[in-house]
């Protein structure tokens, strides 16, 4: 597999109704997430994991929330970034998660944000399936 | 496609590392989640989705957690369910998430504990990837 396949079959799902505390409900474009979304948008390149707006990904009380996930892997729910995380290093984030076999990042690789902001993982289907026979 | 295998397609994850507060750490067999779990495979019929011990799902906050994914859907994370919470609940919800389009349960029909115990939910990949196109 080339490294742009491996990259590409990531996807960073970006929920854009997420807002921060006492932010206004309209313009719904300036709400947190769809700020988030769209600087991700913005920073990617061509060989980056795809970034996706999500109305909501019902997580809610931890803004802004994005997943990374990617077919075979792991799916991770992350939780706690402000509107102006820095999206370069989202993204380095997103590309350690396509490079890691499983999605399973090494603890000491991890970013900083990454370990604190976990809001849930779940396994592969093709594994868990695997397991359980 | 037949009912068997709508149902077949679904794993439900269950952590086994969930601990109630102020639940001893050991015997790891007793803990919250590893009880719910046994009494899910306890539970489950042949035509039943698949019920999968995991190690972390990595909520903790809000045990005993379990997962609904399948291919094609949304995987959707739960937490706040008790060591004794009804089994036959559980993989009634599960069965309805089969047999819904994307694993998308109608507001109305979904069960209350499902309603109160998101955790957080994520597109399936095919979609998301069609919708970022």
């Amino acid at each position: 597999m080339s490294e742009e396949s491996v990259e590409a079959n990531v996807v960073v799902h970006v929920c854009t109704t997420c807002r921060a505390e006492g932010e206004a409900l309209e313009p719904r474009e300036l709400r947190s997430g769809a700020r988030l979304y769209q600087a991700l948008k913005q920073s990617r390149s061509a060989e980056d994991p795809v970034v996706v707006a999500v109305e909501c990904l019902s997580v809610c009380r931890r803004p802004c929330t994005i997943s990374f996930s990617a077919e075979g892997s792991w799916t991770y729910v992350y939780g706690d970034f402000p509107a102006d995380a820095d999206p370069g290093a989202i993204l380095d984030a997103a590309r350690l998660y396509a490079r890691s076999p499983q999605g399973l990042i090494p603890w000491k690789q991890r970013p900083e944000a990454l370990k604190k902001g976990v809001v849930a993982r779940v396994p592969p289907l093709r594994s868990s399936t695997e397991f359980a026979s």
